[in-house]
C-alpha cells in the first residue's frame, strides 16, 4: 500500500493520502520541468543542433537545486512558472551556453511534458493501490464464495446472494478501471515539443526527429503532431481517472452501508497494535470525539469523500478542450491544478479503500440472521460460477 | 451527413440536429426494450428454458405497437417504465404464455440492455459525422497545405503556420475521438441479464449460457458478470462521448474566432440555393433578425453550444457510479435521460460542425494581409511535414 | 400537489412529474415568446412609437395558433427559434403592420424574456410543492415531537434524537430554499429588451421608458441595463434551484435509508385504493417486477434521482456566464434546455418528495427497538425546544 | 488590491493570487478551529457550564502554537483534523481542566464553524477586489461614455455602442455579484454547535443559549437549528461565489478578445517601472519565452483560468447536500478543500481581473477605425443614458 507523507497538511491525511500526492507536489512538477529541459538539451546535442558543451553545462545546471520562490516568481508576469525556471537554469548554465536552455521550446511544451511525466509517475501508486484493492477483493471473493447474504436492490432486501459475489463484482469494476489506466500509456502520455505554435520553426525541418528522440529519452509516447491545441489526451486521462475513482466509490458506498449499526455485516476493525493512537489523544481509528462507543467506517467514508470530488474535476478538464487557436488563452492553465487534484484524489480514494478492505471484518453469522424470511433458502443461481469465472479472469489479468 | 427530423421541437433544430436524436427518442427506447424481451424469450426457448410456443407468442406480441401512454404509466408506481411495458406485452401474449414474458429478468436488465442498444445505434451517426468531419478537415489540410496564416497563442499572433496545419490538427483530434468511440464495442456495450440481484436465480446454473446467447442475438458484448452495480461501462461511454464533444468544441471555437469581423479569414457561406429560406421568413442562414448585414457563423456557434453542455453530463454519469449494493436506489435512473442527452448533444455538435466545415469559405489573401509584420517570412518549421504525416495516418485510419 | 400530464413520455413519469414540466414545454416557450411580442407592440403603441392599429393587428396575430414546425424551422438558419416565430407572426399580421412585429428587438430579447416568463411560471408549482413538503414535515415534526429514535452520524448510531427533530430539520432546509426562490422575484426575473446590442438604437432615447412599461405589462422586473451579456440573473436562478433540489435530495436520502429492510423505521405505504394499479399490470407502487415481497421507497428513490442531476446543470449555467461581448456566440443558447431541465427536475424532485412524505408511515416502535444499548435513556438535549422554535419560524414563514 | 504571498508555490502566483488564499491556508483553518474552542469555553464559563478557571486555562492553551503535524495526525484515525487538535489543546490545558476543552462539541461543530470563519474572512478580500473592479469599470464607463466602438454579437460586428456602455455593463454584473455575497452575512454565515447529533445533549436544555452566545462572540449568525445535516448555507455560499467568479469571467473574456492582435482595441500595458522583471529573467509581464514581440493579456487570461474552474466546484458542493441522517458519511468532508479552492479561485479571478483593468490601455482610435462600414454613424440609442443610470446606481451602492 502506498501512502504519502502529507507532512502536517491539515486535510492531507484525508485527501492527500495516496502515493500520487507526492508526485504532484510543487517539487515534483519542478523536477519534471527541469527534466524536460535537460533531456531537450541532450537530444539536441546528439542531433548536432546545439553544442555538446552546452548540453553538458545545461545538464549540470539541471542538477542544481532550484530556488522555487525565485523560479516561480515569473508566473506573475507570464501566467506560467516556465519563464522563472528557464531564467534560473540559464543563470546556472552561464555564458556562453545559457542561450541553448529551452532551445526552440515554448512554455506549454514544458508544462505539457511535465504534466505527462507527473501523471505517469502518479499513475504508478494509483495502479498499485487499485491492483491491491482488486487482489484484496479477490481474496474476499474466494473466502466468502459461499457466504450467504441478502442481495439488496433500491436498499431493500431482494434475493439471496453471496458476499463472495459482491466482492467479485467490486474486483471486476476495479479490474476494468485498471485496464483503462493501462491503455493511457500507448498514446495519451505523450511528450510535447512544438515551439511557439507547434511547428518547431526554429529547428527548420528537424523538429519531428528531435521530438521522437525526446519522447524516447523521457519514456513518453511520440505524438503524431504537437498537441498544444488538441487536448484529447488530457481528456482521455481525465476519463480514465474518473472511472478509477468511481470504481472505488462504489465499493466504499457498499462498505459504509454494510457497516451501519442496524446492518453490522462488516466493520473496519482498528489496525493492529496501539500505535495508531499516537498523537491523536488516544483516539482509536474510527472513534469519535463525542461518542466513544461508535465504530465509524472512517476509511470507507474518506474513500467516498475523495471520490465524490472527482467527477466535477473531469468536467473541468473536458470543458478545457475548447481552447483557442494554436495555444489557448487560459484553458490549458486550468489543467495544472485540476489534473494534480484529480490524480491526488483518485489515489487517495484507492489508498483509503485499500485500508478499508484490508481492515474489513466480515460477519457471516450476521449476514445470515439479517436475511429476511422470504429470502431464506432461495436459489443462489449463478453466484458460485460467477465468482469462479471472475477470479479466473482476474488472475490472468495482472 | 446525418440529420434528425426534429419535427417541430422548438430547440430541436439546434440541439437535436444530429442523427442520434432519433435513436434516443421514447420510441427508440421502447423499441429497444421490446427487442430485449423478444430476444430473451427466443434464446430461452432455444435453451429449453421456456416453451417454443411461448417464445413465438411473445415474438408476435413484440411486433404489435405498444400503447406508449399505458405502457409507461407503470413508471409512477415503480419508478421505471419496465413494469408497464411488460404488463402490456403479457396482455398481448395472452394465456398461457404471458408468464414467460420477461422471464427471470429484472427491470434494470431491460433498461440497461436497452441503454446499450440505444447507445450502439446512436453511435452510428455520431461516428459517421465525426468521420466526415475528419475527412473534411483532411481535404482542407490538403488544399491549404501551403496557405500561410498567423499562428495565434493566447489570442495573440505568435509565429507563422499554415491553415493546412490547423486543419490537420483538427482532424487529428477527431481521429482520436473516433478511436475512443470504436473501443467501446469490445466490452463496454454489453448486454445486461442478471435478474433480481444479478444471479439469475430463477435459471439455476444456466444463467451465463443464456446471457451469452442473448448478447449474441442482440449483437452486444457478453459481460463477465452482471453489471447492475458496476457502472464502469457507462462511465467509459460517457468519457468517450465527452472526448468526442470536446474535439468538436475545439474546432468550433477556432471557426468562430476566424469568422470574427476583424479577422475574417473564414466564413460560413450560405448553403447553395435559396431553399434554406423556406419557412424562415426570408432569413438566410447566418442572418440576424435585427442586423441584415451580419453573417453569423451559426453552425459553429450551435456546435459549440451543443458541446458546452456535455462535460456536466459526463460528471453526472461518473457521479452515478457510486450506487448502493446490488442495484442502486436512484443512481441508475439518473443515467437514462442523461445518457440520451449526451448522445444527442454530441451528435448535434458533430452534425453542426460538419455543416460548418462543409460551408466554410477560407480567405487565404486575408490570412496573408492579417499577418503582423514581425511574423512575415518566418519559418514554417515542420508544418508541411506535419500535415503530410497526419494525412497519411488519417488515410490509414478508417 | 402539482403534477404534470407527462402524456406518454417514457421517462416523464419519473423526471417530468412536477408541475414545472408543463411550463417548460415547447408550447409554453412559444407562448411566452408570442406574449413578449404582443406586449411589446402594446407598450410601443401606447408610447406612440408604432401605430395603434399595428398593435391591434399584432395582438390578433398573437392569438392565432402558431404552426410550431414552420415557426421553428428558422432555427436551422439562425440558431434560434425566433426568426421563424417572427416570420409567422408577420405573415398573420399582414401588410401594412407586419413591419411593426418585433420592432427594435433582437432574438435574444425574445428568448431571454421568454426564459424569464417560463421560469416565473415554473417556479409556481415548485414553490407550491416545496411549501407542501415543508408543511408535511411540520406535521411530522409536531406529531413526532417526542418520538425517540437513534441519531446517526457517519451511518452509525450516535446519540438519541427524536423523529420530530429530524423532520423539523428537513422542514428548515426547505424553508431556506423557498426563501431563496422567493428572492428571485425582486430583480432576477427581469424583462429583456435591448435590441441588437442592448442600446435600443432604433428607439433613439426612448428605450428605457419602453423597457419599463414592457416589464410592467409582463409582470417582470425592470433591469438596470439590458442584460444580454450579464448573466448574473440566470446564475442566481440556477443557484436557487440547486439549493431547492439539494434540500429535497437530503430528505430523500434519509427516507431511503430509514426504509431499508434492516432499519424499517419508515415506509412509503401504497396510496389508498387500488387505482394506482391501473395500467401497470397489477404492479402496486413500490412493487418490483421480479420480487413481489419488496416495498421499494419509489418516490424517495425518484426524488433523489431527479435531484442528483441538477448540480451539473447549475455548473453548465454558471459556465455560460463567460459569454463574448454584447451577445455571446453560443453561451446563451446553452441556457435554454439546461434551464428547462433544471426547472423540470427540481420540480419533479419536490413533487416526488411530497408524495413520499405524504405516503410515509413511521414506525415509532421500531425506532425504539432499533436503539443500540448505549443510547437508551440518553438525554434529548434541546430536541424538543428545537422543534418548537423551528415550527414557530415555519408558521410565520408563509 | 489585495494579493497573497504565494510563497514559492509553483501555481500559486496564478491560482492563489487573491487575498483569500491566505485565509484558506492550513494555518488559517487551524486558527479558526482553535478560535472556536476558545470561544466555546469562554461562553460556557460565562453561562456557568464549565469553571471560569477552565476557560482561562483553555484560552491560554489556545494562544500556544499548535504542532500542526501532530495536531493533524488524528485525521488518519478519524477522518477529520479535529481529534488531533483537541488532543493537543487538552495536553496544553493540562489537568484538571483538560476535560472542558471541546465540551459538548462534535468534530463537525468545529469544522463547520471554522469553515464559516474562514469563509467570512476570505470574503473580505474578495469583496474588496470586486468593489475595486466595479469602481475601475465605473471610471472606464465615465471616461469612455462617448467612445464609439462596435457592438459585437456572435463575434460579429452588429451595431455601434460605446466602450463606456460596455464597461458599465461589466460594472453592473459585478455589483450584482457583490450584493449576493453581502446577503450571505444575514444567515448563511452561521456558527455550528450541536454536539453529537445536533441536540447538545450534554447541555440539557441550555444548548440554544450557549449557541447564541457563541455566535455573538465569533460574530457569526445564530442558526435556527444545528445545520450538520442541512447544507443550504454551504450551497448558498457556493452559488454566490459562482456568480462572483462568473461576473469576472465575463469581463476577462471581453478583454482577451479586445486585445487580439487583429482587434487591438485594448491592451494590458506592462506595470509602471521595471520591477516586474525582477526574478523573471527579464521577462516583462505579458511577454513570452518564445516570442518577444507578443503582448499577452496575461492578467485576463489568468482571471479567466481561475474562474473557469469554479462552476465544477459549485456542483460538488451542491451534490454534497444529500448527506445521510444527522451527520453525513463523507459529504461534509468533501466541502473543506472544495470550499477553500472556490474561495481561493474566486479571489484570484477578482484579483487578476483588477490588475487587468487597472493596466488596461484603451485605444479609441482603433475602435473607430475597426468599425465596419455599415455601422458608421449608427444611432447609439440609450447608451449614454444607460451609462449615467448605471453609474448612479453604482455610486449609491457601496
Amino acid at each position: 500500500m502506498t501512502s504519502s507523507p502529507h507532512t502536517g497538511s491539515i486535510f492531507g491525511a484525508v485527501f492527500a493520502r495516496g502515493g500520487a500526492a507526492r508526485e504532484v507536489t510543487d517539487r515534483a512538477w519542478l523536477h519534471a520541468m527541469v527534466e524536460f529541459e535537460a533531456a531537450l538539451a541532450g537530444v539536441q546535442a546528439r542531433a548536432g543542433i546545439i553544442p555538446d558543451d552546452a548540453a553538458q553545462a545545461i545538464a549540470g545546471a539541471c542538477q542544481r537545486p532550484l530556488d522555487a520562490a525565485a523560479a516561480t516568481a515569473g508566473s506573475s508576469a507570464t501566467g506560467t512558472p516556465v519563464a522563472g525556471v528557464v531564467a534560473q537554469l540559464r543563470e546556472y548554465t552561464g555564458a556562453p551556453h545559457a542561450q541553448y536552455v529551452h532551445y526552440g521550446a515554448t512554455s506549454q511544451d514544458v508544462m505539457d511534458s511535465a504534466a505527462m511525466l507527473v501523471t505517469k509517475r502518479a499513475l504508478v501508486p494509483i495502479r498499485a493501490d487499485l491492483a491491491d484493492v482488486a487482489d484484496t477483493c479477490a481474496t474476499l471473493a474466494e473466502e466468502h464464495r459461499d457466504t450467504v447474504m441478502a442481495g439488496r436492490t433500491l436498499l431493500q432486501q431482494a434475493v439471496t446472494i453471496t458476499f463472495g459475489l459482491k466482492a467479485a463484482r467490486w474486483m471486476s469494476g476495479v479490474d476494468t478501471a485498471i485496464d483503462r489506466l493501462d491503455s493511457l500509456h500507448h498514446s495519451a502520455l505523450a511528450v510535447q515539443y512544438g515551439g511557439a505554435a507547434g511547428t518547431l520553426c526554429t529547428l527548420d525541418d528537424r523538429g519531428p526527429e528531435v521530438t521522437r528522440a525526446l519522447a524516447e529519452r523521457l519514456r513518453l509516447a511520440t505524438p503524431e503532431l504537437a498537441w498544444h491545441s488538441d487536448r484529447t489526451r488530457i481528456a482521455d486521462i481525465a476519463g480514465a481517472l474518473g472511472i478509477a475513482s468511481g470504481s472505488c466509490a462504489k465499493i466504499a458506498t457498499d462498505i459504509r452501508l454494510l457497516a451501519q449499526t442496524e446492518v453490522a455485516e462488516a466493520s473496519e476493525a482498528p489496525p493492529a497494535g496501539d500505535d495508531s493512537r499516537a498523537g491523536t489523544g488516544g483516539i482509536t481509528r474510527g472513534g469519535s470525539t463525542a461518542m466513544p462507543h461508535k465504530r465509524n467506517p472512517v476509511a470507507a467514508v474518506a474513500a467516498g469523500a475523495c471520490a465524490q470530488r472527482t467527477p466535477a474535476l473531469v468536467a473541468t478538464l473536458l470543458g478545457s478542450m475548447a481552447g483557442e487557436h494554436e495555444r489557448a488563452a487560459g484553458a490549458w492553465h486550468t489543467e495544472w491544478e485540476t489534473l494534480s487534484d484529480l490524480l491526488r484524489l483518485t489515489s487517495s480514494a484507492a489508498s483509503w479503500l485499500l485500508e478499508s478492505l484490508r481492515s474489513l471484518t466480515v460477519f457471516p453469522d450476521r449476514m445470515l440472521t439479517n436475511l429476511a424470511a422470504p429470502l431464506r433458502g432461495g436459489s443462489l443461481g449463478s453466484a458460485g460460477a460467477d465468482v469462479d469465472r471472475a477470479l479466473r479472469r482476474h488472475r490472468g489479468h495482472g
